[in-house]
């Protein structure tokens, strides 16, 4: 009864707030649409208009606001009710969708008469501009070129201009957050464990996936130009452009349902993984292919040195990206040590920005750089935070992160109806929609198949097709796509990315539970039983042991003493270079891999389990022969101790040979 | 052994670590000067160029990110070694005037001769201006209006002009997290208890010490004139809005001392609760000086007229803030139910900044608003919170504020030497200094005088003196000096207000240990003998039943349930107003009001103990006649529980009259 009467309470106050926060959203819009009115009036006085200016930029940035609010209120409505249908995303978007209609359609705006053209004979466009009206001198800061088309607009509609922020607010701002949480969050035991498979379809999948939209855009672009119905250029290079930034997936929606239903780890390994990685991959592809120039005078013909150029930048980003975020990771890890809590989350908040900041002004991806930045940082710096510095960071970002994405996802809702210039094309939007399937489908039939000839736990057929139903796209695509409207392809490319996105959230993602029933996808108590019969990889397990044997003890408290892995003759070298933390714990050594793994369930299965047998082996073998630890983990694993360094160390690397070596504990 | 290698280890890093970021931080500054040469090549090129200013615009930022990650460093060296004399916030000024000296004179910048100058015959000054260079349309945004003799200076030295950040990022981004985590942090016991003698120190003695300076430094630029040192207009109106400005303390660095050393509660109490509203005040009583604007010709003739709305605008302003500041609170407060952890904290930080932007948007004062949320948000929302998210919130609001403080404070050295415009006099200097010593005077002694006409427990003369050395200058001061530059009266504003800030933070803020042991104030053992025999005022009883009885019933799950307070008539209504968790609760209630109190000594002190009793008592009393609490609580007073009650309802507001009715249990 009294449960009953406090749910009725709840959601009385709940279902007053979403009228008074709707209410302050028109409210605000109305306010909007007056102060435009007031700015009219008093166009000569600067200092005034400055002002409303603000006002108008503050009850702007309130709607945003407002509608982040709205979206929190109802996601906790759902979750209460356990309503799976529509994720908080899709429904960032709906309500963005419903305020951009109202700002496009329901608010009368009167023409801005104050827009001025101004003739100049230099040709040149400074950054700054001083213009001289009537004895008086006005800054002017340098926004962009514009098309001749487009000037006219310009002087149309101020107000929803003023809506639509700057693009690369969500390359420097919000999509940072975004990335650098999905890094730090990616530390499972089943990430590693299926490594080849993740990298395999990120890199190489991206990259196929990329190709045949491509070609197969080109194909439907040239129909177009023989049915006429293109209005302006489009060049092979936009067709692989679109190709790169639609190869970008994000399956936030299908994530999150798979984490409350506990789905097959494996699968969310697979699928979490290919996106984290798959969107560095793409940043670094898009970039490439903008920069393909070739010298003659067309520069949209083919040429062997071009593609060479674009190609080795694409190698040089990607890798200096990696070694910066990875560097910056290393060097978290080394200073973060017993501070005061508030002091170690302002460092480790400040270096993993600072991280992005540096690739940029190097002319690297800063969204990369931050990537690798985060995967370094769970792995290493995170073990050398006190306990509450844990918290505290994994909060901030998490909070972080969900803002970023909440914001950019109503933006996209926003932005389908405030947008000034969408082109939308129904037979290039009918043909990027197949192109996009077939190249999901070129990334995830052929790559499985040939992965499968290398795993022995195969990605079974259902776990295909659900792979290749999650391919959504999100926020990257469209951060990437919004970065550059300015030719007629591009804004093409833009209006038709929009309603991809569209379409995967709501279809794709409101049809999780479905697809996951209809394909017969077990629930994770499968796990455990199949672990056992994991292989293991020589190239994995050499990583591994350099990893827990050198680099932990250098980098964290945790792993045993350099003392003790490396040879007698460095002796000096590894006493200066262990912490003295690893000597105090080095009686009850424990690895904190432990603490981010997937579900609670299969605990005993973590590196944990790893890090104690190994160590012990350690202590024995490699005292006198250190450089062949992992032939004695061989010969040891013959014998004794057998089961538990098996479940352990066996991890899947699956792009491997048929690996004769481990074959012989099996039979 | 161990500890001491240890220690030394640890030593070794940092030092190792200082190296390196410092090399960054060169490396960086010598980038920046690079990218400006490479800016000069290629000018045609706008897309080029736009890449370009994006990499500089990291380069610039990533300077300041490095500069706090070295003050942090730094800082925790100080924390190890117990090093008092110099604050974070005065070590963050000098590294960042290090850096602003090596910006302005350790590297030459050859002139940008991209900068136009455009003349142009209609006499607006548009928004927006879409120029046309050789055919090409290039959008340009109105960045403000600039004096003809500065116009030569844009040209001068671009780089200088790259790392000073749009004044109003202090007033938007960086201002509003430091004031509403002060309004956060306010809710202490001993604030309450002297909330009368905060209140006359805040408002009346910023009025006061805003006039007594305004009329000094009137009489000192008169007589600048007269020996002809003054090179421009400067009216009294300037000199009041000079005086509004310096008039906001900031006593960061000393209450960090007091926290350290734990100094006398009341003290801390009086000096942080008058730093925190004087911010408040002083803002407000800026714009509304700014707003005078007589109706005449001469705009700076004295007419009561505009002095009249310009008081009418200061009343209107600051209460328009507080009434939305306290509204959203409440608002929050009555959704903050029992939400998910990550939604909790987002839509507390989303209606804490959407305080700020209404504000702004309806033309009040956005940073008065937010700090009035802050403080009724720890009043009322803060108990509706899961534990979690109590700490979740509190972390999150302590690392923004320590980022923005300390990005303000390196800036604030920064910006010595990299700003453009200064107005060194050494007359207004000298003036200045003088005026702001006898303005603090002016407000401290005075005022202390007439409370201790009302106050039993004497505000004593080491107490004054030591409030009078703690009237440190900081953030507010600074940000509201440089929000406006243009005018050669604000340029020596700007100069002169620098240094009274780097003066007083360095050193006041240095000299804080030896003025207080110098004073013989004592470290805070006497406050729990004191209490006992502080005053009770009507006003505050009055105040703390109203809203233990009914706001917090209404807003909040603690105190006794509005079903028992209410009159029965209203029974029905009580139900309804009535969260369900306060019947659930209703055996052990208590108030969390104790979970914010200075130390953990007086612990025994806190609301807590207050609330439990009259919570008794209103069980026992307020049923029968509700709208007598306070009479019966009198009654109460003079048998049983006496001591319990007397303790925690017995608060001093000093402003009252000798009080006769509360002698009554004191004999």
């Amino acid at each position: 009864m009294a449960r009953k009467c406090s749910a009725a309470w709840r959601k009385t106050k709940t279902l007053l707030l979403l009228l008074l926060v709707s209410l302050s959203v028109s409210i605000c819009v109305c306010k909007t649409s007056e102060e435009q009115m007031e700015n009219m009036e008093n166009t000569i006085v600067t200092e005034k208009k400055a002002e409303e200016s603000h006002r108008q930029d503050s009850a702007d940035l309130l709607i945003f606001i407002l509608l982040l609010t709205l979206t929190i209120l109802t996601i906790w409505l759902f979750k209460h009710r356990r309503f799976r249908f529509l994720h908080e995303t899709g429904l960032a978007m709906i309500y963005g969708l419903i305020v951009g209609v109202i700002l496009r359609y329901g608010i009368h705006v009167p023409r801005d008469v104050s827009n001025v053209t101004l003739s100049c004979q230099v040709n040149v466009s400074p950054a700054t501009l001083l213009v001289n009206f009537s004895g008086k001198f006005y800054e002017y800061t340098l926004k962009g070129e514009i098309s001749a088309s487009e000037a006219k607009d310009v002087a149309d509609n101020e107000m929803l201009r003023k809506v639509t922020f700057d693009p690369e607010v969500f390359f420097n701002i919000l999509l940072p957050p975004i990335i650098f949480h999905a890094g730090y969050s990616l530390k499972r035991r089943h990430f590693f464990r299926n490594m080849g498979s993740i990298l395999a379809y990120a890199f190489l999948g991206t990259v196929i996936s990329c190709f045949v939209i491509g070609m197969l855009m080109y194909g439907c672009v040239v129909l177009m130009k023989q049915v006429s119905q293109l209005d302006g250029d489009f060049f092979f290079t936009d067709c692989l452009f679109f190709g790169a930034i639609v190869s970008a997936t994000d399956p936030v929606t299908v994530l999150a349902i798979f984490n409350e239903l506990q789905v097959d780890v494996d699968l969310y390994a697979l699928l979490f993984g290919e996106s984290v990685l798959n969107d560095a991959v793409a940043v670094v592809l898009s970039s490439s292919i903008v920069a393909y120039q070739p010298a003659g005078d067309n520069s949209h013909t083919f040429e062997v040195m071009a593609l060479l150029k674009s190609f080795g930048m694409f190698l040089g980003v990607f890798s200096g990206s990696f070694a910066l975020g990875v560097a910056t990771g290393i060097v978290t890890a080394l200073i973060s040590f017993t501070f005061i809590h508030l002091l170690e989350t302002a460092l480790f908040f400040l270096m993993s920005w600072s991280t992005f900041l540096l690739a940029e002004a190097c002319g690297f991806t800063g969204v990369v750089a931050v990537l690798f930045c985060g995967i370094t940082q769970a792995h290493y710096t995170y073990n050398n935070l006190s306990p509450e510095s844990q918290d505290r960071t994994k909060q901030l970002f998490e909070l972080l992160d969900f803002l970023a994405e909440n914001f950019i996802f109503s933006y996209m809702g926003l932005t389908l109806f405030t947008f000034q210039n969408h082109v939308f094309n129904p037979m290039f939007i009918v043909g990027a929609f197949v192109a996009v399937f077939l190249g999901r489908a070129a990334n995830i039939y052929p790559l499985s198949f040939l992965l499968n000839l290398g795993r022995r736990n195969k990605i079974r057929s259902n776990f295909q097709h659900m792979m290749m139903f999650a391919g959504l796209r999100g926020a990257m695509t469209f951060a990437l796509s919004i970065r550059d409207t300015a030719t007629y392809a591009r804004q093409m490319m833009f209006s038709t990315t929009l309603l991809i996105v569209f379409f995967t959230v709501w279809i794709c993602g409101g049809g999780t539970t479905q697809m996951l029933s209809c394909q017969h996808i077990r629930f994770s108590e499968g796990s455990e039983r199949r672990s056992t019969k994991q292989e293991s990889v020589w190239l994995f397990r050499i990583w591994y042991n350099f990893d827990h044997n050198y680099l932990k003890p250098i980098l964290t408290h945790s792993g045993p003493p350099l003392t003790a892995t490396l040879p007698p003759c460095c002796g000096p070298l590894a006493h200066f270079l262990t912490s003295p933390q690893a000597f105090e714990v080095r009686g009850e050594l424990k690895d904190d891999d432990s603490d981010l793994i997937l579900s609670d369930r299969d605990l005993s299965l973590t590196y944990g389990d790893v890090t104690i047998s190994t160590d012990a082996l350690g202590g024995h073998t490699t005292a006198g022969a250190p450089g062949s630890t992992s032939e004695d983990l061989d010969r040891e694993l013959t014998y004794g101790d057998h089961e538990l360094v098996m479940r352990g160390t066996r991890l899947v690397l699956p792009m491997d040979d048929s690996e004769p070596t481990f074959s012989r504990p099996s039979p």
